[in-house]
């Protein structure tokens, strides 16, 4: 990753950096995304947290970093603030991602076309089901799990998308843990045990339901 | 909703708490369960800051009109705090879904055991594609969505999740809004315009993988 000026990239105390503020980063690039899609040049800080619903205050902590692409009155340079975003998050560059669990919630995201579009396309599909392995999925054939071990060994996967049952998920994680992995997208109904140096993120449907049902009830 | 002190429930301004003040409680409340489910009968702000990652500073301004469930040096009560946090989100009754969209990703929904453990149990299933129409569902069958005028007239769904493809999610959205829903989970991958008193939130996959990218990359 390019770092034209340590000093202020360290202003953003990336390592640190709590989840709620990824996933700011993840609005304003969104936000940003579109803009340019708009060939839209440059937008102000305000604007940018009216869009995204966060504080200005919030905005301006958040891109403090960026300083050199915003001037007080002109704003930031939409194209340069989205590619600095998008190094910070990690999104100029392909991961090698596995799909492990290839039923019905497997199947949904390996046809979510917004992995493969930004940076995570699946690259093998993997089932302990020797009535789903051999079964061609756009092309792929699904493998046995296995396999996993040895096809890691060949290539190893930086992210695995874990859609198992819960009762199997950790024993699966400890096989892909194993194997190298050091991110994994849980989307299985448990909590995961994994060394220090794995990050895992959960993905709790729920959450979006309760944001739901508190403002159906006001 | 009780609301034994509107003085101090006002106090958390929730008409205009922010999507992160809701995922916090929604993140104090799976812990708080947890908790429950392991006997334990109080817990301290500071504890419940380090277990969900969120300043100390923030739990106590987020738990600061529930004064009355915590008291210096002796914590909150957790099954108190539990149900307090729940009504809040709107969890202690249960709501009318309906799911739009048969397809891989309706099915994982369906097949999701949370919303119908958390108080969103899916009443019905429409889809346009005849193919899909009639089939059945764990005892349920899948409905033409041309009925949902009609079903919906009989027992208005409050909430529908949205597994469409994005080209058509405006075109379905238009259509249960018409006919009352206020509350739309959306996973379609298409921005959609509702009239002000519909609720949308938004499910996407990969804000969660950017925050594995993130965490990654460092």
């Amino acid at each position: 990753m390019k770092n034209p000026d340590p000093g202020t990239r360290q202003g953003l105390h990336m390592d640190r950096a709590s989840s709620s503020t990824v996933a700011r980063l993840s609005s304003y690039l969104r936000l940003l995304r579109e803009l340019e899609a708009h060939n839209i040049e440059t937008i102000s800080s305000s604007h940018l947290a009216e869009r995204t619903a966060v504080t200005p205050a919030q905005v301006r902590k958040d891109l403090s970093s960026f300083g050199n692409f915003g001037r007080r009155g002109l704003g930031y340079n939409v194209r340069r603030l989205r590619q600095e975003i998008g190094e910070i998050l990690g999104l100029t560059r392909i991961w090698r991602v596995g799909l492990v669990g290839a039923g019905n919630l497997g199947h949904a995201l390996f046809s979510y076309e917004g992995f493969g579009r930004q940076g995570f396309p699946i690259e093998a599909v993997f089932d302990a089901d020797p009535r789903k392995v051999g079964t061609a999925w756009n092309g792929m054939q699904v493998q046995s799990f296995e396999e996993f071990p040895r096809v890691a060994r060949r290539s190893p996967f930086e992210i695995i998308i874990l859609a198992v049952p819960g009762e199997v998920a950790q024993q699966v994680v400890d096989t892909v843990v194993a194997s190298g992995t050091r991110g994994i997208l849980n989307f299985a109904p448990a909590k995961l045990q994994v060394p220090s140096g794995v990050a895992v993120r959960e993905v709790d449907l729920s959450i979006a339901m309760e944001s739901l049902s508190f403002a159906l009830s006001r």
